[in-house]
């Protein structure tokens, strides 16, 4: 790619911003050129309205950068949002109303009708939703979302059970990552040799989110799937990676060692596309039995897999298995990322000939 | 009580042994006065021969007692066993034999058709099963176990389910406490900002021994009940606490009040027996929504009772909820201590009036 | 004591406000009759109020009591401050100018030359320095001080050092527990598998603090002591119990056998006087070479006491030790509630005979 | 390079064997040729005879090499020694006679008069010291050492400080990270919220082998330095970084900023041999004034770098600052690393013409 696309990042000051910030680093195509944060933080450096937080060091360029307040107006190509949910819903739409893709990692859009709610790996079709967008039409501005962190590691689990044998019902527990809260987040107090089991409005996302990522598109409308959904969600003191103990009850009963081949065989149907971020493998199965572990398995191939293990029988459904989904990278930054590689190439999402609204 | 029945513990040096010292520190009806450990430690003072790792301190009078060898001749009026599965088995037998009533947290002789799986607020009739003993009618010998510690937790909870609405299905994801595995047990490097998805033979005992403990006595034979239990159990980076997250179909559908009210509402039929280690309240129900926590609430009723929260509708089944249970103490040495109070209560134990057949 | 003395808790909510009604729970003297908050909790009931954080559950008698504002003008005996920093100061002083004995753990009057910093066990005497106050010559009211949670720990270990050998020069590192920092206080992301080694203010606190609470009293003036003390402090990933490594260079060189000795025999010159809530021993001494740990031993003696290990020469100093203070009990309610059974004793503190100005 | 040099693993299944597989990974100079363990595991492949602990996968080509047992006869130009002490001092030995260079991770040989014990960037020059060894002469084999994890940490941070104002007297107190343990190392019964005030044997290396290392070579000899060093050791809850809290007198007094300075323009005199693993910075000052923090910096410059803070006035001594070095990279097989690369560049280390003894 010649010309990188220039990108915006809103919320750069937060946890997911950094994040964006962090992956993008390097990235092939992209080259953030726009940092926006809230108006305290507009017209400092970014090295001083940040408290950066990542392990890797703050890239220099970044470091200087200026932050911008929210604006419609703003000279890049698209924009990841990394937007708390009280602000995303309004920003989000005044930036496609002006012409500019938003790939979002907000919740406040993912259910909209016309909203691709989008894992590339599951329903790259869904794209075609953005041309129901008002804005596109007018614009060429539009909104692809992101699901839910814990529902990205098990609508990916699902995914070839979905294909090979159909999902009725399932029964998902998960212990979450300190990460997953933000910063400052959970305070140390309650997280430090404990596990709060409650995460607020978690388990209606893991119970929603997937019929619409599985639903197909019919005569341009998605049609959810059937599948019944539990999910309990819990917080441990882990870092990074959201583990989720799950069992499911199968359309076509299938034994454990057919549902691990469907598994280990699955091919990602993006595969040829050579996207940038693309995991080489969307799932990694562990026959091990203690694997796999969230501070060990969690940033295999640089967090954008998903880790599988434990595949065994279910004594009350048909199987039940462990999956590990990294949170804040395939989970929200990082699958944010994929999803702008993937309309890139579909040819949603590009270059401008010049700034927005020269 | 006038005069203090003297007890034995079995393996008193190990983490479940240690827990019975604790515990037994000042009871009302029970004084140790045999220390029994492996042959390493044989012949050492108590204090020399144990890595004292509770956070009490060690009563004095402990500290200087001889540590004895295993031995089928003890000068006691029963024994707590904290024995190793290794060993406990044949150990345990030999005791018994001799005429010594043996009240072990091991696992070996939980499935025996002849022995009791005991919690005495749920099958205290149960402990009829001892008359069957050979061991019994010779000596007055006989072994009764408490159940695995994940056990505890899942049955006291659902005891008021079954009772009020009949139990068909259950699913249970666990995140257990380090305590669980003894020491040195897990290793720092596997718990600390992790989770393990995998426990050793723990997720067999948790389908299998409710099962028998709400198994009816008829025409003194076990029936245990049909109902299906699958489990997924892990290890997390917390002290002390059995944290688990309940799904359960019930033969009688009800809604979340009324499952709740169930909890509440539950009488321990052994309230009217003053047992020393009876938690005045079998179970907490908490309506925050964040509630129980391990770090928190573990230590309820001197870790005694079990916490349940959440208690909500379940997507896929009737209701799920979470439980929480002192791992150490309810499910172990606590659980122990309390059978061996029905125990007394009920006759079956009792002061000898000589040492053993010497 | 017939009647007890009623007591308000200034900050009730907070952090320290809860561990003073947590320790408070069952104490013979004093009776919670005030709980005094921000405007935001005034009206409410307490357990509504306040976001309960003990292990031991919230006293029913307190749960239904209604929080009042801060008001001069409280129907109490005397109180305790466990308010922040930000308001302690002008409050504290309404309250003694209204005739209210304060005993604070606020940092604000600690180092007013009228005020005791003070240790029981350390500078009973200090209370002298009441008479001084122009608000206890006035209305009787008067402030007196704990110690920061540190340099509680410190102090109480110099103490035997003090009166034996002299002090010429400390070294402290400490490593303390995220519950010193209150509640929400650190975030989870910078505690779990970390170590920040600032805490802001508590370095000077620790060199300047003991020459205050060491100093003697002469002609009714406080004459600092001239030891010098470096420190530097660390947040550690632990609930409860500041660890501090010392070195020491004294004034008479000491082996250390003898500083041992000096730490081992040190008899509380308060021991006479019965104290509810006064140690058994202020000082325990262990010689297993990796105790005290926080974890294990932050609740001897209720958490009143300070243990030591690790007694030792140091290649540079006199001797090196570690050090462990419980540093919400012993470094600040618990610390407050001892010097008001002091204060009782030595008759600062008595029950009024009406509502204070009524 | 053309042809890389043939490198055999000592203790290869260890955690420090792990660790030097782990970075020898893609490394353009060196290949692994020969994994050696003990008789349990020798004869099998090395992913069946492993248990590989670390975050990246291990490399498929090691995973299929067959694990050799210890004999002093190995088809390699050089080997990495990660023994246990127990076997290390023997077994090193043995090899050197039979003309293999060993780079030794292990603590036996580090204080022996004619074995260097190495820290490129301080005292490059020590490597003369082979020449005295007895096997080098004889067969061209022969041992050199790298520090203790906590002692590199401490010499990196005082070298410039050495250089341009002398050492007179250092007090150093560190919080260890659990990895310095090995696997399975610490309980985590003993790590999980708590501090263990305690490492066995390492006060004292950090007390004696810095004098060696600063040490002059004067005719052939060392002379080592006359600084008196005190330390007290901790185990905190971390994964990976030795934090350590400093406190120096210098010879010529200097202020903080003169310190910061001395740190800040440090040049690794070993920066234009381009060694492969050489950070580009040995020394990274931060002025955060809570960085460095082990979880977010301890893999600055993948671990081989040595992150100072808190440079400021020392009310005891001179200055006072913190250091944190990764133990396991740059404190251990890192080093070592290290090391085989500058024994290279001096030829010291080189291509063997063929096997051993062939």
């Amino acid at each position: 790619m010649q010309h990188p696309l220039r990108v915006g990042i809103l919320g750069a000051t937060g946890a997911v911003g950094q994040k964006f910030i962090e992956l993008l680093n390097g990235h092939p195509w992209f080259e953030i050129t726009a940092l926006v944060a809230s108006e305290r933080s507009a017209g400092k450096k970014y090295i001083d309205a940040a408290n950066w937080m990542a392990e890797t060091p703050l890239p220099a360029n970044i470091a200087e950068m200026e932050v911008q307040s929210l604006s419609p107006d703003l000279d890049v190509d698209f924009v990841f949002s990394g937007l708390d949910a009280s602000v995303a819903g309004e920003a989000e739409e005044a930036l496609a109303k002006n012409g500019i893709p938003v790939i979002s990692n907000a919740r406040n859009h993912r259910m909209r009708s016309d909203v691709p709610l989008l894992v590339p790996e599951i329903n790259s079709s869904h794209t075609a939703l953005i041309e129901q967008q008002e804005t596109f039409v007018e614009t060429g501005g539009f909104i692809v979302t992101n699901p839910n962190c814990s529902t990205v590691g098990l609508v990916c689990s699902l995914k070839p059970l979905h294909d090979r044998f159909g999902l009725k019902r399932v029964m998902v527990t998960t212990m979450q990552a300190l990460s997953g809260a933000g910063y400052p987040g959970v305070p140390s107090l309650d997280a430090v040799g404990n596990v709060v089991p409650y995460i607020g409005g978690e388990e209606d996302k893991l119970t929603t989110e997937p019929r619409k990522i599985f639903a197909e598109l019919v005569d341009g409308k998605l049609e959810p799937i059937e599948v019944l959904i539990s999910a309990q969600c819990n917080r441990v003191p882990v870092v990074d990676g959201h583990l989720e103990c799950v069992s499911v009850e199968l359309n076509t009963p299938a034994a454990p060692a057919e549902v691990r081949a469907a598994f280990e065989e699955y091919v990602s149907p993006i595969a040829e596309m050579d996207l940038p971020s693309a995991p080489s493998k969307l799932l990694h199965v562990f026959d091990e039995p203690n694997f796999p572990q969230p501070r060990k398995h969690a940033r295999l191939e640089n967090g954008q897999s998903v880790s599988i293990g434990r595949v065994r029988e279910c004594e009350v459904f048909d199987v039940k298995y462990v999956a590990l989904v990294h949170n804040t990278v395939r989970g929200a930054a990082g699958g944010a990322i994929l999803n702008a590689e993937l309309l890139v190439r579909q040819g949603y999402v590009k270059r401008k000939e010049s700034a927005v609204h020269a």
